[in-house]
Order: C-alpha cells, then sequence, then structure tokens
C-alpha cells in the first residue's frame, strides 16, 4: 500500500507546475541523504534498476552531514511505487522523509466547492438573501414557478448523477468511490461551459429507485446528466426520466460519446472524399455507447450499419433495446440470430467503430476493409488495435488517446450540448439536437485544415463549446422545445 | 403586478451599498422628469400621500429639457409598490423609465454556484483530475470507503434538504419555490462555517419517499441538514434517517431553534439569578420548534416545564410524539387531557417561550407570572406579544427581531454544530452536542457584560461559530460518536 508513505502537507501539490509527458504514477519524495560522494550515485542506481525514471531533484536544505532533497519519480504503479519507496528507504544512507503521489495530493480535501454570489456582511443583505426577503421571492414562484429559473440557481444548474455502477470502464466500485469522478466532471461542466453542476452519488442499482429519486430531487435543476451507469439499465432509467420531467435528460456515455463519433466520423468522409449515405459502417461493442453511436448514425443518414457484440453480428438483448426505441432501426441492423463474425462484418465496411475492449484486433483483420479504411478504436484505456498496427491497413485513425491525433473524448461534446439546452430552456435533448451538436463540432475545423491526423478538434479549442451551444439552441427552436430566446450576448459562452 | 415595471439591468444592485435601516419593499426608480420648476415637488407631494419613504435620490443625466434621476422608495406592500409607480408614471411630467425591486435584484440568476478548487487547464491537469488519473482514487476509495473523506468534498459537504412545506413559516409553497431560500441557508453554511452546502428541493411530500430519497443520496455528503419539513412529518423523518445513514442528520427548525433558546435561557437566568433546576417554564406552540425547545430544556434539567399548543395543556399529537422519544417527558409535562389555558400555565410561571403566532398576548395576560419574568416571543414575522407590551411585565424580552434586542436566530447555531460534527465525523448530532452548543453560545457572552437586553451575541460576531465548533465537537468525542480528531489548527473555522 502506498498510503503508508503519504505526507500529507499543507504545501500541497500545484498541478500547473507540473510539466511533461503524463505519467498516472508519479510521485513527490522528500529523502534526507548523508552528507558524502556516492550517495546519490546509490540512489540513482537503485531508480535504474527499477525502472523509475527521476524528475526534477531540487535541494531543500543541507547541513555539514545531510542534505535534504525533492525529487520526482515515474513509476508504473502502486505496488511498483510502494516497492521502490521501500528499497530506497533500506539504502544505508538515505531516508524518506515523505512521499506523495501527485493524483492523490490533487484530490486532498476534494475538487470542488460551493460559491456565493456575493457576500452577506450586514443586516440589511441578510435580510434579503434569507428570511424575511427571501420570502417574498418564495412567494413569487409558488405563483409562477418558471420564476425560478430568473431568481434560481436552477437556470444553470445540472445534477450529475451515477449509480457508481461503471465508472469509466472500472465497473461497479460503489457510489461513494464514483464521487471524485463525478466532481471532476462537474470541474469541467463549469471551467468550459460555465455550468453550476454538483455530483449527486446513488447509493442504489434499482433503476426503479433510480428513477424516482432523481424525479424527487429534479425541481432544483435545470438538467440532469446521467454518468457511468451501466447498459442496459442507463436506457429505460434515461427514457423514463426525460419523460417524467420537463427539464433535458441527458446519458452522457452514450449521447456525449455518439455526438462526438459523429463529428469524427463526418471530418473524417470529408478527408476521404466520401458520402455518409453511402457509406457502410461496423459498430463492435453494443453497449451504452455502441447503441446510441447506431442510432445517431441512422439519424444522421448513414448508408449501412452493423453492430456487433461479443458473439458476432448482432442480436438478442441489446438489440432488442435498440429496436425498441428506434424503428428505422431494423433497416440497417442484421440482428435475433448471429450472422457470423466481426471479421465477416469488415468486409467491404468503410468504417470501423470500435467501442468495446482493448487489443482484440490484429492488422490483418483489417485486411477485407474498403480502401481508405476509417477506424475508429474508442476502448479506454487501450483502443481495439493499436495505432502502429492500425496505421499499416487504414488512412484514418481516432481513438480516445490523448499521446496520439485524433483523440476523441466526451469533453468535446456535453459542455457545449448542456450550455445551449440551459440557454434556451429546452425541455430535453432530442436527436435533432445531438445532430446539431456532432455537425457543429466537426465544423469547428475549417474545411481545408483538416487531414488524416486532425478531424476533431482540441478539448482546449475555445470554439468548441460556444459553436455547439449556438447549434444546439438553434436545434432546440427549431423543433420546437424551447422555451425562451436568450439574448444576443448570451448567444455563446 | 411588480413585474411590470422590472428593468433587469447588467449593472445589478450592490447589496453592500445599501445601508439605512431594513425595508422589505424597497425600490430603485429611474424617472424621466421634465426640466422645469415644480415638477420634482408634484413627486415628492404623490409621494408623502402614499406613505413612500424617499431614500436616495440620484442624477443620472440632464439636457436642457429633460433630467433622469435614480430614486430609492421604501414602500409597504408589492401592491403599494405597484401603485405608487402606476400613479408616478401618470404624473404628466414625469416618465418611470424601469424601476427594480431591490430584493428580486438581488437573487437575479440565483444566490450560488459552483467552484473548482483549481484550474484544468493543461492536459496534466485533465489527466489527473479527471481521466484516466482519477481511477486510481476512485479505486482506492472503493477499497476503503472512509478515503472518501480524505480525497473528496464528502468531508465539507452538507445537503440542504427541504421539501417546501414549511417555508420560513410562509407553509407549503412547493419544492420549487423553496430553492431561494436553501440558496440562502446555503449561502449561510458557507460564509459562517466554511462549509460547502447544496439545495435538495424534494417533489414530494410522503415521509416514505423523502427518507428514501435522501438515503439514496447521501453518500455524497458529510451530513445532512433538514429544513422546512413540516411537523409531525419532520419527528419520523429525521428519526430514521438518523438510524439509517452514518452522518450527522438536523432538522434544523427543530435543534437549532431549540440550541438557540437554551442558549438565550441560561444567559437570561445568570441575569436573573436564578438556577435551572427551579426554574418554570412554559412553552406554546408544540410544532417542530417547541417540541425540540421541550426536549432540550429536559436534557438540560429545567425545574418544570408545561406544554400549550392551541388546544391549552398539551396533549395528543405533539406530546404522544415527544412522549416517545423522550422517556423522561412524562415527568414534566401534563398530556392526554387538555388542563387549562395558556394563561392558566403562565400562573407562577418564570419563562415563557413562544413558538406559534403572532399578537395572541396582551401585556395583562404576564400578570400570572412569576418577578422578573422572562418571555421569550419568537413566532416570525410578528411576535405573541409585542416588545412594548411585554416590557410593562417582564424583565427580559427576547424575539425574532433584528430591530429589539436579544435577537434570537437560528444562525447562531446551525454553522457551528455542523462545522464541529464535520470537524471530527461525527456520526450524528446527539443531544450531547447539542447541550455544548448551547451553552458555547450562551459563553460567548462575558458574564460581566450580560444585562437584559445583551443575552445573546450578534450573528455577525466571529466568536459564536469557533466556539460551538470546538464545544461540538469535544462533545462528539466524549460521547464516542466522533471518528477523528482534528490537528489542532483545525480545531476552530
Amino acid at each position: 500500500m502506498i498510503w503508508r508513505w503519504l505526507g500529507f502537507s499543507k504545501d500541497s501539490y500545484r498541478p500547473e507546475k507540473d510539466i511533461g509527458p503524463y505519467s498516472n504514477y508519479r510521485l513527490a519524495v522528500r529523502l534526507e541523504l548523508a552528507q558524502q560522494p556516492g550517495v546519490f550515485a546509490k540512489l540513482a542506481n537503485l531508480l535504474a534498476e527499477e525502472g523509475a525514471s527521476i524528475g526534477a531533484v531540487d535541494m531543500v536544505s543541507a547541513t555539514k552531514t545531510k542534505v535534504v532533497r525533492d525529487i520526482t519519480l515515474d513509476t508504473k504503479s502502486e505496488e511498483h511505487a510502494q516497492r521502490v519507496l521501500d528499497r530506497i528507504d533500506k539504502l544505508p544512507d538515505v531516508k524518506v522523509l515523505s512521499a506523495s503521489d501527485r493524483i492523490f495530493m490533487l484530490h486532498l480535501g476534494g475538487k470542488i466547492k460551493m460559491g456565493s454570489k456575493f457576500q452577506i456582511t450586514t443586516r440589511n443583505t441578510l435580510s434579503m438573501a434569507y428570511t424575511p426577503g427571501v420570502g417574498r421571492v418564495a412567494q413569487a414562484i409558488a405563483k409562477d414557478p418558471t420564476l425560478a429559473y430568473r431568481f434560481t440557481s436552477k437556470s444553470n444548474s445540472v445534477a450529475v448523477v451515477t449509480d457508481g455502477s461503471a465508472i469509466l470502464g472500472l465497473g461497479d466500485l460503489g457510489s461513494a468511490a464514483a464521487l471524485p469522478v463525478m466532481e471532476g466532471k462537474v470541474m469541467l461542466f463549469q471551467q468550459f461551459a460555465g455550468i453550476d453542476a454538483w455530483p449527486i452519488c446513488l447509493g442504489t442499482r434499482d433503476p426503479e429507485e433510480i428513477i424516482r429519486t432523481i424525479i424527487n430531487i429534479a425541481s432544483g435543476f435545470g438538467g440532469i446528466n446521467l454518468e457511468d451507469i451501466s447498459a442496459p439499465r442507463c436506457f429505460e432509467i434515461e427514457r423514463r426520466l426525460q419523460a417524467a420531467l420537463d427539464i433535458p435528460v441527458m446519458h452522457d456515455d452514450q449521447h456525449g460519446t455518439a455526438v462526438v463519433i459523429l463529428a469524427c466520423l463526418l471530418n473524417a468522409l470529408k478527408v476521404t472524399n466520401r458520402r455518409l449515405e453511402q457509406t457502410k459502417v461496423v459498430v463492435n461493442g453494443l453497449g451504452a455507447a455502441g447503441t446510441a453511436c447506431c442510432q445517431l448514425l441512422i439519424a444522421a443518414g448513414v448508408g449501412e450499419i452493423k453492430g456487433c457484440d461479443k458473439k458476432g453480428l448482432v442480436l438478442d438483448e441489446s438489440m432488442r433495446v435498440l429496436r425498441e426505441t428506434n424503428e428505422h432501426l431494423t433497416n440497417f441492423i442484421h440482428y435475433d440470430q448471429p450472422s457470423g463474425t466481426l471479421r465477416d462484418a469488415l468486409k467491404d465496411a468503410d468504417v470501423l467503430i470500435g467501442l468495446s475492449i482493448g487489443n482484440i484486433l490484429k492488422a490483418e483483420d483489417l485486411n477485407p476493409m474498403a480502401p481508405d479504411a476509417i477506424v475508429f478504436a474508442l476502448a479506454n484505456p487501450d483502443p481495439e488495435i493499436s495505432p502502429e498496427a492500425a496505421s499499416k491497413k487504414c488512412r484514418i485513425y481516432a481513438s480516445g488517446r490523448s499521446d496520439y491525433p485524433n483523440q476523441s473524448n466526451n469533453l468535446l461534446a456535453f459542455p457545449g450540448i448542456f450550455r445551449g439546452a440551459l440557454d434556451v430552456r429546452a425541455k430535453e435533448i432530442n436527436q435533432p439536437m445531438k445532430l446539431a451538436a456532432a455537425r457543429a463540432l466537426a465544423s469547428v475545423i475549417p474545411e481545408d485544415a483538416l487531414n488524416e491526423e486532425y478531424i476533431i478538434p482540441s478539448v482546449f479549442d475555445k470554439n468548441v463549446v460556444p459553436t455547439i451551444a449556438k447549434a444546439v439552441a438553434n436545434a432546440a427552436r427549431e423543433s420546437g422545445i424551447a422555451r425562451r430566446t436568450p439574448k444576443h450576448e448570451e448567444a455563446s459562452v
């Protein structure tokens, strides 16, 4: 256990000072070394032997006999980090004073806080912000509930709700373990779209309980972002919540992912001179994301789509859900009986979209695909096929990895989608809004800048959120579910 | 409707600039007046006629023929404000350009927001705060759920939960209307105790649904503050939640009020040289606050206590609940059959605590009380007996009004109680912690500074929260429900 070494000091880790490539297991270690030749060399040898890279080395203090140094180390796992620390501590002239793991340091005390829009420092302000003055606002809202949008935080707030059943692809870790992930999501809402979100971690896996609980707490929020809820429960939960509530409900693992994939595909088709109506797509993996991806591609007008789950060309439970929620699906997908393998499906396919598990394909598996093949290998953390292998056979490759071009990341979609929906007080997030979001996201890259390695903008591209938000707001208005026309200056974030 | 005149401008109202005594119906009005003698006099006459006081008058701009002025007006009600504005607008040489109601202006867009503890501006930080890095934190918490206190916002967060059934004594206004009140509460948590609270407004009045919903969302919070839930449902909801959850659950309308009352009483007894064990108390009003007040006074060791509801000396539903939850009660309170009127009960009573409705007592009603009588008339917004009337008969008077001495306000208690409970990760807020809170609150005023008009400190007294928090934390430790010893520097806020 790495915890034994953690020395949580008040001068906590500053993320903005941490540069260089990302490592999941970077430690900051404070060591006391004897002040004599050869001690640091022994330490360096040990680290080399362990394959732990040394980053920055700083001197903290020195006397005639001792020197205290801070060093950063990149290790391979928690176990590896622990072993390295244990071995350092056993060196005769070296003592580990403290070690901190930068990721845990960053999370110490949580990542979010409540913020007040003004300070209550006088009796006058107290009397207006709280009793008795606030009573007038409460009574006005009781008479006209739409005033809640004007005089409370509802207009700009989203509940980020999870049951912890499918956390980041790590599985069901429980609702307490979901909180740091939801806090991260909430930060992204705030920093990328100016939305005030709050995490809600549910201590139940029962869909009926989840639905009832969310309905019960919904009135204070302007929208509901469902997160990391496992399939197939996520489909019914989302559908029934949206039917029951008059605020947008979106399961991001489904639709955020689908929007980004469609945006990637639209730009990839431009680069390879194809039309969507003539494109043959295979989707491998029919969980939450794969199902939503099929639905959105169908709504966008894709030529042919085949879905594969682990049994082959597809079938059964996942497809039953798909069929029930999208009647056009029967025109496009073979279902009910497995009709072959993934490799059969890939014959003459233009596009493979992987939303399954890592390392299931080799380069030669792509041989049957059409020329100029497009492969999106989106399994996390390892793609279905590595970029090195895929690049031998396909023309365009995208994955979820940040260390390769064309990173597909939900962060490209959900902030703008909710920003646009909240701006016009949309009652839901419907298919036209998702299509508009995908087209807007694709449009952020000018056509003459598109190329095989640049089909999707960076998450830090400042144009992404306002472009999507505007398109989503327009689509909501055009489809008649907007309840407000934003003022001109609000049209973008 | 006052809304017609609201000109919501971007240069919104600045509360800290609003000085002078508090008025619930203060308007800022922008007027265009003809630039000629006598026009302002006509306006001033009209306002005098209407009994609308003029506050500040500012010149905005002037031409040869027109002058634009901002004036602030104190009116008596929304209807009165509207009539005044309508009459002004009909004056021949005056035009109302816009009018804003300072309370609604202050609430525009809501009063709270989500805050991030750091910014995500680089891929490195994104990879640590969100996927993949956060996955390590989630996995660590899944293995050891107590780590949620260390690495998430749970350790410092409180859900402020209401069903909107008893909002500020205004009754059941619905869950949407409760939101501005809960936002105010949340601001007070943050500004007075550094606690990150979030409002949860429940769209159900069914106790079973309320209990289930709160249990389902509890894992992300370090405490639950129940607020403005009507009696008698509040008793069972609180009791069952506390039994089901391992975090503190407190219905502030009950216990916050009781703690402040006990603190007031302890100091009032010092001023009048009485001992609690020899003191006879009448509590009038046995709703949420009255019931909790009886329980806490009994726990503190009061000599005799009689409870009255509107039927007389008391009884039935409220007392049944009291009896079931506090077995010592039968020693002190007459119940089951009304045994007389409030006036009968007051015979030889040392203390009257009113938690009922306004203006039900006259000065002569206090005649039967013992000499040096103590009257706490806490009904809102109007006390059971006015200070003018009570002062003829009692030695010490307290009320909820901010314009008289001895204002009893829950804000004196709940921030410190939750601060103390969170600091030691208490599993609940038990009776010893409430007693400790009351004694600590009373102790904030040095004994030699106590007098008839100073038995309770100001809500803005900086010693209140740390003094209560420390006492509550100690009481939690002594009663064995603390799960953590705070570091020395955390002992106060």
